[in-house]
């Protein structure tokens, strides 16, 4: 079953990557920069299933690991790099290993991963791209290998599972992935808790950054466009930053009639990054090309320079010239 | 497999349900007042699956349908009340029908509920305490029935689902929960577009009374109380009303930290609904009584009368009252 493309990358099966694990006995597990939910569930479902079948193992996260994983987030072994199989999970580009890019970028021998994106830049690679996660890959891997699942092991790839699909709300879910996760029911894994942790947690410190952004924000063109300016100063007051602040772009594609919500995220004392989320008919990637950046259809992005006035007229100028098309001949152009 | 408890209503098995439905021809299918996607989905899925048998059933809610449900919901029959069969779905109780109540309340010949908390005032119950969602129930009923399930009835189930458990996020989701979600995923239920509708979907309305909220509120006890005010003053300037309020208690218990949130609206000219909603240690029922009013361990609420300073005092102190018997000697009571 397994294809061979000519780019030193070979690509396994289920079965030969199940081989693959029991064949090995020391490993290096890495998961991706900024650690989100599934490839630190799916490193340490990894981690406990190979601890299941005596092997040794370490998993190495390029940062520090979020407090609230640390329900299944464990110390591991010790393994030294020299007589190691390195095994990347979730990683679609050897950059996404950030800091251990240099060490490790090169010499990754097993990526498990579920992005269509995977530049393939391991030596044997596992791809569902219909996966709605990695975790969901690592379950069936798993399952396969008849490992013992343990209930901290299935608290992990519930993790992955429900932080990759915003729990269960997104298009890449599929009838495997809510079967799976009815497996994952039978073990004592407290989803409600996970949950709560996962996606009803705020810090005080970024209610409080939202509560200044609202103070600021702007609607424009009747209603269809939201701008949430997220300024140096607020970042400063606050003590918010990274992924942090993703949560105001979410607030930027959740408001009724909006089909272009904004998110001004000063970088610098004279630029911002523009976040862009738009609804049909508008092109996010359209207007993200007038200002220089580029994306997808419905989420894009621009670094803009210039002063929070400056920046906000330049992206309505775009936005209106992309509306003005998208809307020409309609009833809506008004 | 029928028990009879001796006060006039019969439990039906899911198998004694679907015989019921089999052999009556025109029903009236009633939902709970503020209809909920479970109440709605439940009752359209009913509909959908009566006309595949070519029975006559209109549906009527105590209430106006809010728009969002707009893709499942369509024009029914016409069907007399003289030779109906009436059948409420996702009813607890007879006060539940609202404006329906008095026309309808007595003389409900089947219920098909999920509410532990069902006073059984139907002649016939098929009540699942287990379930997480009415919509759950029906599923089964009508896969029972072995009726052709469509798109349409597909999405109101799922939307059911969906709509009760906060999108798989809460305690009453089960293993079943998945597996039948797994299966209304073969059907084109575009789940994506519900979930964006149904959670994240809020109204310009909403955003500016939340903006005004977080602006008026305020911090207790070292972080450990958030107090939400939602005055008639902003009520009235926003237009936000009933289960649009609803958006503000989320808040309330989703801080870090904070294990009692508070949310006070203000109902009269001199008093105030409180919601409150806890975290162990702290039991919100017993916080409430202080204050007249009562509920579960984790969720409360009380009628309070004075000014906004006066019933912040009020809640104030019962708070710290039970907090401090809460943290007695634990190194967390300072």
């Amino acid at each position: 079953m397994s294809k061979k493309i000519n780019d030193g990358c070979r690509d396994l099966t289920l079965r030969q990557t199940a081989r693959f694990l029991k064949q090995h006995d020391n490993y290096i597990i890495l998961t991706h920069a900024s650690p989100d939910g599934d490839t630190l569930g799916s490193a340490y479902a990894l981690y406990y299933a190979l601890k299941e079948i005596e092997k040794r193992a370490c998993v190495i996260c390029p940062d520090v690991i979020p407090e609230k994983y640390g329900y299944f987030v464990t110390k591991t072994d010790h393994v030294s790099r020299g007589n190691a199989t390195v095994v990347a999970v979730d990683v679609a580009d050897k950059r996404l290993l950030g800091g251990l890019s240099e060490e490790f970028g090169d010499i990754v021998d097993l990526n498990i991963d579920h992005h269509i994106s995977n530049v393939r830049f391991a030596k044997n690679l596992y791809l569902d791209a219909n996966a709605a996660a990695t975790a969901e890959c690592m379950y069936e891997l798993l399952a396969l290998m008849k490992v013992n699942i343990n209930d901290v092991t299935a608290k992990a790839l519930y993790t992955g599972i429900a932080t990759d699909t915003g729990c269960f709300k997104y298009s890449n879910v599929t009838a495997k992935t809510h079967i799976i996760t009815a497996q994952l029911y039978e073990y004592n894994i407290d989803a409600p808790e996970i949950n709560r942790l996962m996606f009803d947690t705020k810090s005080r410190r970024l209610l409080e950054l939202e509560r200044m952004v609202l103070d600021a924000s702007e609607f424009h063109f009747d209603g269809k466009c939201i701008i949430l300016p997220v300024t140096a100063e607020m970042q400063k007051k606050t003590g918010c930053s990274g992924t942090e602040l993703e949560g105001i772009a979410v607030i930027s594609r959740s408001v009724e009639g909006v089909v272009a919500g904004v998110t001004l995220k000063q970088t610098d004392d004279n630029e911002f990054k523009v976040s862009l989320r738009t609804y049909p008919p508008l092109d996010a990637s359209k207007i993200c090309k007038i200002l220089g950046g580029g994306g997808h259809r419905t989420a894009s992005g621009a670094s803009v320079t210039g002063s929070l006035e400056e920046v906000k007229k330049a992206v309505l100028e775009a936005v209106e010239s992309v509306m003005e098309e998208a809307y020409a001949g309609t009833s809506a152009a008004e």
